[in-house]
């Protein structure tokens, strides 16, 4: 019993010798005397071609095979004519393990995106969900090949926290209570202090601030984790679960910071033009003409790094009318961001943000006005990784928190990693989702996450 | 600048060489003209001497250093005269970088670790959980080194879910209303349409549906991410916020099964093995003596597989006054279960459980009577795994869904699974902390997972 991915890499081996596959028939086209199967077990992109005539003693039985049904295949490995598939298998005995009935949703033809996300569940049986989730495990891989081998620590941060950090109204809240028969306290109100945990709980929208922590142990840590938003918002690149990777490293600066986060886009790009050129192909192909040129470009260039000033410059100095005009002052919009890759033809750190605009616990520049913050801004897909020195001074932390009405209780402890035997360091965000929408060019963000959760979209 | 983890690999070739580091102070012995810092900068479990002397021009200054400060160090490294460390750090200079006062809590002595989970956001500088979650995170990394290697897809199945398949009231309800004014419906009770899902949701328990959905089109898939139970217990071995790893297996029945659980732990021990060695020795010596042993052990042994028959046999010829008394229909306790794995000193598979005991979706077995699940039994940690072939005919699965009063439509598109090109699978589900429990001696799962969140803790 073989992986279809083994036999593609071992096939000149094989000529001529009897293998058994399993897996499941994607096509079957039937002749008077001879019919073909394209089979595929899911282990690589491409699947084989199988081949059986009427000297097979079963041929009407096999005839009748559907659409979809699971097989066992035994048969003789056989070179192909064709150029496009460099072997075949001509069936000695097929197995039927289960059978699929005609009404398959998912027949050898296009199906529109908008169709299969209906079928999430059937899905990755398609050509392009296959390639998008295979990359996608891949590239999971490949992010926790770069930190390991670079002595990270991986940290598991937990989900269930009471730091509402991100402001409560972004926040899920998590309860054991039934909602028909919530305790009240003597005012009424609901008393969560009879809750599980005793407080009032949420799930996370990050794991940084434990990270932190982790940092000043370990030094370099990453999580890799789930992360939530109630958003209440219907575009291509907001789900409402989403999987983040939050690197923080200590004795480390902002560009200390955009090396790292170079490096790793970098690492992981060769990683999966490596590993994946099937599903790169295919999605160069099919989905964003220029993909692969894209990417392998990418892995031989240096990333621009501009400050944000620079960057309104640039907007401002164009001759175009914005709908929301570059502002010293501001946050760039998605099409001065469109304009600023597009500009460069590369990514782009933008490097020190007005510090209003920015979270609390990042560093303050020493103009007072700016903070040591970095967004990387990729061709096609925007924002990709945002990052920041984060304040290493006590004092001007507590400062912060105060001037920006963030809640200290939750947060003291944070606080306290400054007291003892803090150092400088910085850490980045990067949204999963976004990164695989990059590399594969699928921009709906629906359409790289398994079971996407949207509002009103919780299905399965 | 090097991580200390690369000093350690390269020593021999590094004498004589001035080399910078930067860390913490972990303890700090003076004598009148010398000077002694325990140094660690968290990249590699053993630490390295700081030596100076008054010759060093700002010795006054250096003798104030704090135990738990930041610094960075320049020197000179060269041998020690100490059997205990292969080389030592003579200073040339060194720079505060963020002090640590006298208060500081984690001081170099013992530390009960009742007082460090009190702690959470600090002990992993201690050696203990520096050892501990530093093996956590390479382990993680060996669990998707195994499955990667072996051609798995990694699926992130989703955590958000309407599917109550553990029944509710062992799952986390989420949502985004405010408590004290929850929309209600003509009856007066909440009103969950108007939620952002539009329907009641809870944080997931189990991945295993979601990922059956995916081995249907790759084969081979696992899952490895955070995993939620309500559970009001406070027992060693459970928190409300736990890892999980399950893996699905198509074309795989119960014993597929056992070789690939055998096959992924005796990979996760031997790369654990190889890799921590120093932190290995560390638990052996300090945490579970012959822990090196246990471990060696199971890398070469065969583990027993044995019916859950013929462990109720071996339980009720044993000459023991049992707390609860084994029985054919029941399950085993961890008294009999303890026995067992001493029995055979050794891992033990026991299969072939009631079915009443055991899930809806496990395939009964021919006899009518049990089920073709799977339970690895470890010496010291429990259940370690728990696994199934799974009911891959609709009508007999469908059957056991109304036999055990489990709600229909949630699972109807997973029920579909056997209608559409099914085929004989199996899976099995392994709780993250309990292989650390496992790998380290450490018992308690508090100690184990970075921040615990169990009933009524849910600090940091």
């Amino acid at each position: 019993m073989k992986d279809l991915k083994e036999v593609y890499q071992t096939y000149e081996k094989l000529f001529n010798q009897e293998i058994t596959l399993q897996g499941w028939i994607r096509n079957h086209r039937k002749q008077k005397d001879i019919g073909f199967i394209d089979f595929n077990d899911g282990t690589y992109f491409k699947g084989v071609q199988l081949i059986y005539d009427n000297n097979l003693k079963d041929f009407q039985e096999v005839q009748k095979l559907h659409i979809g049904s699971a097989i066992t295949v035994t048969g003789i490995l056989i070179k192909s004519l064709k150029e496009k598939q460099p072997f075949e298998i001509m069936i000695k005995t097929i197995k039927l393990e289960g059978d699929c009935p005609d009404d398959y949703p998912i027949q050898p033809k296009r199906h529109t995106r908008e169709f299969l996300r209906s079928l999430a569940y059937l899905r990755p049986r398609t050509n392009l969900f296959s390639a998008v989730f295979r990359v996608r495990s891949i590239v999971a891989e490949a992010i926790h090949n770069y930190f390991q081998e670079n002595n990270y620590v991986y940290v598991h941060t937990p989900l269930i926290t009471t730091t509402d950090c991100e402001g409560s109204d972004q926040m899920f809240k998590i309860t054991t209570f039934d909602y028909d028969n919530m305790p009240k306290d003597d005012k009424g109100l609901v008393d969560t202090s009879k809750d599980l945990f005793g407080k009032k709980t949420y799930v996370t929208g990050t794991g940084q601030l434990h990270g932190e922590a982790f940092a000043m142990a370990f030094k370099k840590i990453y999580t890799f984790g789930p992360t939530f938003r109630t958003e209440n918002s219907n575009t291509k690149t907001h789900a409402n679960e989403f999987w983040m990777i939050e690197p923080e490293i200590a004795f480390c600066d902002l560009n200390g910071l955009m090396n790292i986060e170079e490096e790793m886009l970098k690492y992981i790009v060769r990683d999966v033009l490596e590993k994946c050129p099937e599903e790169i192909n295919f999605f160069d192909e099919f989905v964003e003409k220029g993909l692969k040129e894209k990417l392998t470009k990418l892995v031989n260039s240096s990333f621009v790094r501009i400050t944000h000033h620079e960057a309104i410059d640039i907007l401002t100095k164009a001759n175009i009318k914005w709908e929301f005009e570059p502002n010293y002052e501001s946050d760039i919009a998605k099409e001065h961001e469109k304009y600023i890759t597009e500009y460069f033809n590369s990514p782009v750190f933008i490097t020190d943000w007005p510090k209003d605009i920015k979270a609390w616990y990042m560093k303050v520049n020493e103009d007072g006005k700016t903070v040591a913050a970095v967004d990387l801004e990729v061709p096609g897909a925007g924002e990709l990784m945002g990052g920041s020195q984060r304040e290493e001074n006590y004092d001007k932390l507590l400062k912060r928190i105060k001037e920006m009405n963030v809640l200290e209780e939750p947060v003291d402890w944070f606080c306290n990693l400054r007291k003892y035997g803090g150092c400088y360091h910085s850490g980045f965000g990067m949204g999963f989702e976004r990164l695989i929408i990059y590399l594969t060019g699928v921009e709906n963000i629906r359409d790289v996450i398994p079971f996407p959760r949207t509002p009103k979209n919780c299905d399965y």
